[in-house]
């Protein structure tokens, strides 16, 4: 779909003001010893806290008087049709178990959608008061007064990379062993970060972030960003990741297409 | 050994100049794409950055004028004895692989050691502003003008527990199972954050750490600052942890001697 010039800057106005509000809530319960986690699943450790809720109310209050027409997918609160043909994909802390750790890497995900994947995006930490955004011609961080441009690095080989994932578990056996096949060849894996390893590829400071299980929301804000900044994303076979599932996330093309190979030989 | 309160203020006056220097010299190197990464070890991947080095020779010049009659311990430049009976265990960049990926966990750590173990500590973060500080009777969170006091939190059981470590690997395979054992048990495990994971049981919102293979640089510090917030911090056997090893820390004693208990019976 076509976006006019002017409904860009208006769309950018919007997600920023959406990241405000949710940094503000998010910010309220970090590092409260007070903080509730519920499960959401009795199986298994899956917190959900009041912050994660009031954050995404607070960005539901402003589309609800900004952007009206447009649909919203939220974490917490489901999914909302719209009639423009924009969706607004948000998550409002990514990584809460990073949140609930006192870490400074979950982040608050904000996605435009137009059907096809994300036009723009951002990834917000609030505590380090880092904003990532990408799409409509931006690919930015900014933090206070400092900005900087957002561009991947090159690597041109698996052997000089370093490669993110949030568990090394990794969803299923087979996508773990997928995984574990790709991470050997790189120079450097590290674990446990979340949305902000795409950040970083964004920042041209890693190389490749593989996850499996992902859902919509989770990876909106950073497609976003990678691309905006010259990177790719897609799903294990290099089809569209927009709607979650295997990620395979890189800074360089060359890069991709060597992690798509061994990922689509090994599941 | 005795320190008078004076020295005491003293000591802890140095401390924060030399975390300080090491401050404006790490974030000098930080997210440079230029950043030179050089292999001690031909044989694995072990980053040493000139930030390393700066960092850690802005730290020993302010040694020599300030406390010329103290010994150092440092990563980078080796022990020099001192008269005092005090030497200062400097850490100028923990976490190097965590620090050229660009993420918020690496610190710099400082511990002064009587011979028996530290006295006080500071693990810095300098990216996000934060100094944790313990000895001399206090223990404190600094970022900027906020304050507050580092208290670990009460946890009386393992699967009420978080657990951290770096690496999921552990050392030997041996070390590995053990830490497994552990965290089968805990109610959440998480990876990557080196020195702040420690910080994080200062703060009351994590509440284990286990790590193998550690050096006395990068305990003494972290040690400090987890002791003085009410925490414990030995080694796989109970014994004394400040010349590194298998290190098991803990907020809470009761938590500390079920971990204890597992990890004797593993390894």
């Amino acid at each position: 779909m076509e976006i006019r010039d002017a409904e860009k800057q208006e769309l950018l106005a919007v997600a920023h003001e959406l990241a405000d509000v949710a940094r503000v809530e998010t910010l309220k319960y970090f590092r409260l010893p007070s903080l509730g986690v519920a499960n959401k699943d009795a199986n298994s450790f899956d917190p959900v806290t009041e912050a994660d809720r009031a954050s995404e109310r607070a960005m539901r209050d402003i589309l609800a008087k900004r952007r009206p027409n447009d649909g919203i997918l939220g974490e917490e609160y489901g999914a909302q049709e719209g009639s423009s043909g924009l969706t607004w994909v948000l998550d409002p802390i990514d990584g809460t178990r990073a949140y609930i750790s006192g870490t400074a890497s979950w982040g608050v995900l904000i996605g435009l959608d137009t059907g096809n994947g994300p036009v723009m995006g951002i990834v917000d930490q609030p505590f380090t008061g880092e904003r990532f955004l990408g799409g409509f011609g931006k690919a930015e961080w900014t933090r206070g007064d400092e900005t900087r441009q957002l561009k991947t690095r090159q690597c041109a080989n698996l052997d000089q990379a370093i490669l993110f994932t949030t568990f090394p578990e990794i969803g299923t056996k087979a996508e773990g062993a997928a995984f574990r096949a790709v991470s050997k060849q790189c120079k450097l894996t590290r674990y446990g970060l979340d949305c902000y390893a795409y950040a970083l590829i964004g920042l041209g400071m890693v190389d490749l972030v593989i996850e499996a299980g992902l859902l919509a929301y989770d990876i909106q804000g950073p497609m976003a960003v990678v691309e905006a900044a010259g990177g790719i994303v897609t799903n294990w076979q290099g089809g569209s990741a927009h709607q979650g599932g295997q990620i395979l996330a890189a800074g360089d093309a060359r890069l991709h297409a060597q992690a798509l190979e061994i990922l689509n030989n090994s599941v």
